[in-house]
């Protein structure tokens, strides 16, 4: 009985430390442009891809592997931040903020559960198996839709160039030939339009 | 080929629909009380929750299948709003407002997928189902810690009883027993340093 009371006790500790996601920005706008996604946010999104898309993985994929590495992917966030995809200097940095924030977070639940969480993190961040390949379609296609959905309000902000664009999003095909080439016709369309620098 | 890119079309512009689920703001304040929760960040956590929890769940649940009923009971808001759970009026007319949501929310999606979010929604409103139970207990048992975490705010400004908030509470105990037990400490706890009124 104490046992499990003092588990869940961590697992609870857990739940409201993560409300910490909902305070971290990134750089992509809502699709209303009224301001900047937070992970929370984000990670919800993501999710609902993964759903609706997992028909479009190259390989077969476990749905509820990549739903809960979607839904953890950046917690790591609470304490490293948001690195922007096109931040140089930050992404140096990014994976030892990352595995100290992973060693700080996972580690508050009890100990089957934030082994499980901190592999699932690893496995997302290794981009080797399937269901870490189409997590990542996930994550690229979901910026991608909202900056065409402003008017690349977020590229414009920063003139962003097409080949930034490409070379962040060059894995995509690994997970999804499909969505590779939807990718392909939404950045045309940005390039055209002025939204992406052509170059 | 022209089959399966209107299909696509179809999943994309549901995925940019539903981005307005960002824009929905709920009763409940973030655990550091800067702002209100919305209901994107909201079915995020309550992923989180189902994740974590489910093993106090009275009866063996489809995890996969909860997952997917959170992230997706309250999609139908974004055109039917949030109903505060203490606002009589509001929720008289509720049921309305969501279902004819649901018509036109969900049948954006090619008709298998919309079929199946239509069902799971509605066995979550049915609550009837172990799955359906389990989700309740996440969708209550949520806030509850928020406004554990903010000493009541939401409650505070609005002068909320402990009986309404026993009454919103009083089928927890369906789906999990363990939860019901643990929420009446934190009901205790908040009544006794008067952020919930004791009647």
């Amino acid at each position: 009985m104490v046992k499990m009371k003092e588990r869940l006790e961590q697992q609870m500790k857990f739940l409201l430390e993560v409300d910490k996601l909902k305070f971290i920005n990134r750089q992509t706008y809502l699709s209303d442009a009224s301001r900047k996604e937070n992970d929370a946010e984000h990670s919800w999104h993501l999710a609902m891809f993964a759903i609706l898309l997992s028909e479009y993985s190259n390989e077969k994929v476990d749905l509820t592997k990549v739903i809960t590495m979607v839904l953890i992917h950046d917690i790591v966030e609470i304490d490293a931040g948001d690195t922007y995809a096109y931040d140089e200097a930050g992404n140096l940095t990014k994976r030892e903020r990352e595995v100290k924030a992973a060693d700080r977070i996972f580690n508050l639940l009890p100990e089957d559960q934030g082994s499980r969480f901190r592999e699932l993190w690893e496995e997302f961040e290794a981009y080797d198996t399937p269901e870490a390949k189409f997590a990542h379609v996930c994550d690229n296609v979901q910026p991608l839709m909202l900056n065409h959905a402003t008017d690349g309000r977020s590229w414009r902000e920063r003139g962003i160039r097409r080949s930034q664009v490409e070379k962040r999003n060059e894995r995509i095909k690994e997970g999804s030939e499909t969505m590779r080439a939807y990718i392909d016709e939404i950045l045309n369309i940005n390039v055209e339009s002025g939204n992406l620098k052509d170059e």
